[in-house]
């Protein structure tokens, strides 16, 4: 069931009135739409879809998912339909490991007493969402004190790849929380968000947030971030991160090596924002990480339309692999780690685990 | 008129029975369709329509156009009307500074004996196409052994940028025509085009001239360019110009730049491949070259398709600046200048002006 709700303020995904509520990111920036998932088909359906899209947002509307199966067959008494419901919410989308991680935690919470599961389930889900609110808050407040410190004390224009906000998570996001908490301390001059071809995450979802914060923005093509950035037009460069290999090499939508070779040249400071769980110390370098390609027909295609003939042979790499030497630093919801000082990962062990903000 | 010709050999500009064979660049890839204008005002209209583009193609056009002129209206009886119809071929494209040169050499050409306009501006028309002809031919030949020169010999992966090819000139082109002489010779490996947003003249143009050649190529997107060269994709970047500073700076297509910084974090030489009339000594750097703006409209669309919500702020630099230090070596139709070892643009004066080759 679909509902337009063409509301400024409404989050990525929200428990209400005993249904997951949606934004349908596959009908932006066209159309603003709320999916209203009473059942688990419904949710099932919108992960398939890709209506809900990013690991922090996949993982919170999983684990929501599992709360409406409580509700619809209690454990205690449905335990076979119980389970073949959550067993369809978490293979939904199989490459999504976040997925998977967050259905178990509610299923964790929900054996603690199977009687009370609808209540337990959902307050498992409420806490989940709010751990990754407060992780995106913790990401932006980092984020925008570093960037004021690195640039004296702006207004800073920050140029940005992809979509990395609330889109992605709950709300806020990653590196453009970083850019939405400048706004909110009256310290942007202006986004400068690349369109982010193939797939146009940038031009297609981060205008569309930028434009519904409030925040002034210009969209450009990806080559044109390099050059502008040698014309000082952008103070700071901020990205996401897909994976943080344990030498600070960084793995992110294909396009951010470019920008980071451009920040270089520029002198302009290079910032990752991600979750600490984005940081695998099992991949020592980026030379580790192998690069999918993604096939031709994204390539020769723009939002569907063709820009080459059928059949042209195309080079797809899905993501790029940005050095630790390009990196200013790395910030995630509990650190930052200046890479440009020397400071490297294996520092987390030493932090109290408690201490986020 | 268009006949529909989808001949494998067809020349971007010919002159075939009394009149100008245009390829219609406006329906590629989609369409192989060739222009025959018996008629002024038709290659007019596909002058203004960019059915023909790029400046020496433009230039060449414009030659044969005074030819047609000179069938309808006999310069020394119908004088107004012929001088009517080269105002109209002059002013198709008032920023084209090459069509009204090559107009003012046909003219020259009629002048020395107005009885015989008709001959003496077909032959002018001819002399233009074969020295732009000539020209396309030696920057591909010195192009080519250079490559091979700072390639240990081949075979090569070329990555190259917008369409540099023959649909531009005559036939063969610039950067593409080292890519086509490299093909001939059995040393390309493979030709990497990035699409070239916003226009895509990668994408739609570049990519069916090297299907016509028969030149094995994968497509990729802009911003994948700098990370294909760090992971070793190709051996060499080759592009055109649109102006070069007297100190080597050079201005091309947006994303240029970008491959510069990619092709020297890989340690991969880049090359400039344009005419001598593409070198200004009264710019001194590329500092001094005004970046033109050409609006949101480019970027908020791909091939007509809205990318993102319409009035969506947005920068579009159709091109940018590649400093010298970035350069590997200049080729032009007569002489190849190693900007990396220190040689500069001015050397052109000692050269005998009738070495082409």
């Amino acid at each position: 069931m679909r509902v337009s709700t063409p509301e400024a303020a409404t989050p990525t995904i929200e428990w209400v009135d005993n249904s997951i509520h949606l934004i349908d990111q596959t009908r932006l920036p066209g159309e603003f739409a709320i999916i209203n998932a009473r059942r688990v088909p419904v949710l099932v359906d919108a992960i398939k879809t890709l209506a809900v899209r990013g690991a922090p947002a996949i993982g919170v509307a999983g684990a929501y998912g599992v709360a409406l199966a409580a509700r619809e067959y209690p454990p205690d008494t449905k335990r076979a339909e119980f389970d073949e419901a959550v067993a369809s919410i978490r293979s939904a989308r199989p490459t999504a490991v976040n997925l998977a991680k967050r259905v178990d935690e509610v299923l964790a919470a929900i054996e603690i007493s199977v009687e009370s599961a609808a209540d337990s389930s959902l307050g498992a889900a409420h806490q989940i969402r709010a751990e990754e609110l407060a992780s995106s808050i913790a990401m932006g407040e980092k984020g925008a004190y570093l960037v004021l410190d690195l640039c004296d004390g702006g207004p800073v224009t920050t140029m940005t790849i992809c979509n990395t906000g609330g889109l992605a998570t709950v709300e806020r996001g990653t590196a453009l929380a970083v850019i939405q908490r400048l706004h909110e301390l009256g310290h942007l001059a202006e986004a400068l968000p690349v369109e982010t071809r193939p797939l146009l995450q940038g031009g297609r979802l981060t205008t569309w947030e930028l434009h519904r914060m409030g925040a002034p923005f210009r969209l450009l093509v990806d080559s044109a971030g390099p050059f502008l950035l040698s014309r000082k037009a952008a103070d700071v460069v901020l990205i996401g991160a897909d994976r943080i290999a344990a030498n600070g090499d960084t793995a992110n939508k294909i396009g951010s090596f470019s920008l980071a070779l451009g920040a270089r040249h520029a002198g302009v400071p290079f910032i990752v924002v991600a979750p600490e769980s984005t940081i695998d110390m099992d991949t020592p370098t980026g030379a580790d990480i192998e690069i999918e390609d993604r096939g031709p027909e994204e390539v020769i295609t723009a939002m569907g339309t063709p820009i080459a003939e059928p059949n042209t042979p195309a080079v797809n790499p899905a993501f790029d692999v940005t050095p630790a030497s390009l990196i200013t630093a790395i910030v995630t919801e509990r650190r930052v780690i200046r890479l440009d000082q020397g400071e490297a990962l294996e520092l987390i062990d030493s932090l109290d685990p408690n201490d986020i903000l």
